[in-house]
């Protein structure tokens, strides 16, 4: 039976141990904080304590960008294991794994789940189910390993797999989860937030669900993406200032178009309940 | 027993009348299109149609802004009878209302709660459940009549229930319902977004749920409350460029500084899971 190690057990990490032991895989987990281990053992989420990196088959990092970064150059492995991040940028994990010759087979994925809550308490062997799941592949992908995940992608339920380049991921990944965290923290900047209790329904508590982002891991990652954020921000603040022209202009016409056009391109998406 | 009828049955007026027939009131229903009348009949929403409407002792008047205004302004209604609006907006509606002398005593709703599909198919006795409810009141508002209506909105299972003034109401909605509804809008229109499918999580999921607004009606809503929108929209373009200049300025402690900024608020919002 292959030898599987998550290295960091917050939200992701802990699911991926959490999925993978329930469909009855044997996992074990490492974390730089000794009680978060100790609570994966006691939920039952992972079998024992991952020591050496460099004895398993299998690996999933499941880190903040730096320290993922760090574990990937620096850490020793197994000759041909299998080493999967689950960072949201991608190009820059690319350029760090094929930097130079590796013992290990990389496999860059991006699990399309989360809370907006973080850390080993929020973790549940569900988290994936249905969820999207982005596998990243570039010319050194092996094909094997690219299977073997997949299989561990299936058993830890996701949804829809798909296959891209790390720069198309880095690029769609801007607009489908980075500008999101950037708007939801902007909206609740508004002076009147703070005395909105009663006077919201659905559409602000989604509006603001993920407003609370980690400032350290986001900017790392906002940072490792800079350029295709910066075009979606752009995108987007040049969007708002139509409506903007049009309320100042008290041109209801143009308003009205501006609305149009957003309900016309949101009937094509396909929605997906959760 | 009170006669009870509403106008307007949409997803809003059609659950009004839903809710109030399972809670044990007998309401009549009327709208422009007979077929939503006869879906309503059919589905138990109500007990039959409502023709004249002078006789009745409670009206909810569910229509769009420019008809409720004009039902608001020029229907026979019985002497003393209770008339609530459900309109999004109030200080226009009050301005109709309280130009001249009325026989009725006007209540001003703005039950929070929707979905992102509209229509008495979407209406269901069960929308208003622990959803926040807003009563608008002026210094006209009559207090057995808002009493009355208090006891309709338990009986129609809402949650919280907030008292303010209609400045109040517009204020705050502009903030908590319409500039949400705006920023979905503009969020769809990223050239990327067509061939997002596979690279979504709930972030995007939430941020784009309410885009496919109706143009009309909302731009209705949006031109009544025109300068509220206006600060909202421009606060939140202002707070977006400054996480667009901390990327181009390559300045991630600014952009850190900024999402701490927002955690920290968002910290403090009571998050109700609806």
């Amino acid at each position: 039976m292959k030898k599987i190690a998550i290295i960091g057990l917050g939200i992701i990490g802990g699911s991926i141990c959490a999925a993978l032991t329930k469909a009855g895989y044997a996992v074990d987990g490492a974390d730089i904080d000794e009680t978060v281990v100790g609570y994966a053992l006691g939920k039952g989420y992972i079998r024992g304590k991952a020591e050496d990196i460099s004895v398993y088959d299998v690996v999933f990092v499941a880190a903040p960008p730096r320290a993922t970064i760090n574990i990937l150059d620096s850490y020793s492995f197994k000759n041909g294991a299998i080493v999967c991040d689950i960072c949201g940028v991608k190009q820059e994990m690319e350029r760090v794994v094929y930097s130079r010759a590796r013992n290990y087979r990389y496999v860059g994925l991006h699990p399309m789940a989360g809370k907006e809550t973080s850390g080993i308490a929020s973790a549940s062997a569900d988290l994936f189910a249905m969820a999207n799941l982005v596998i990243v592949l570039a010319e050194h992908t092996d094909e094997e390993a690219l299977n073997e995940v997949k299989s561990y992608a299936k058993a830890m339920r996701f949804g829809k797999i798909v296959e891209c380049s790390a720069e198309e991921h880095d690029k769609k990944i801007a607009l489908t989860s980075q500008l999101a965290h950037v708007v939801s923290n902007a909206y609740v900047k508004s002076p009147q937030v703070a005395d909105c209790d009663g006077f919201t329904g659905g559409s602000f508590q989604d509006m603001t669900r993920i407003a609370g982002v980690d400032e350290d891991m986001w900017t790392e990652l906002y940072f490792h993406n800079r350029a295709y954020l910066l075009t979606e921000l752009d995108g987007l603040i040049t969007n708002l200032e139509k409506y903007k022209s049009a309320l100042i202009n008290e041109d209801e016409n143009a308003f009205k178009d501006a609305l149009k056009e957003g309900r016309l391109i949101r009937e094509k998406i396909k929605f997906k309940k959760k």
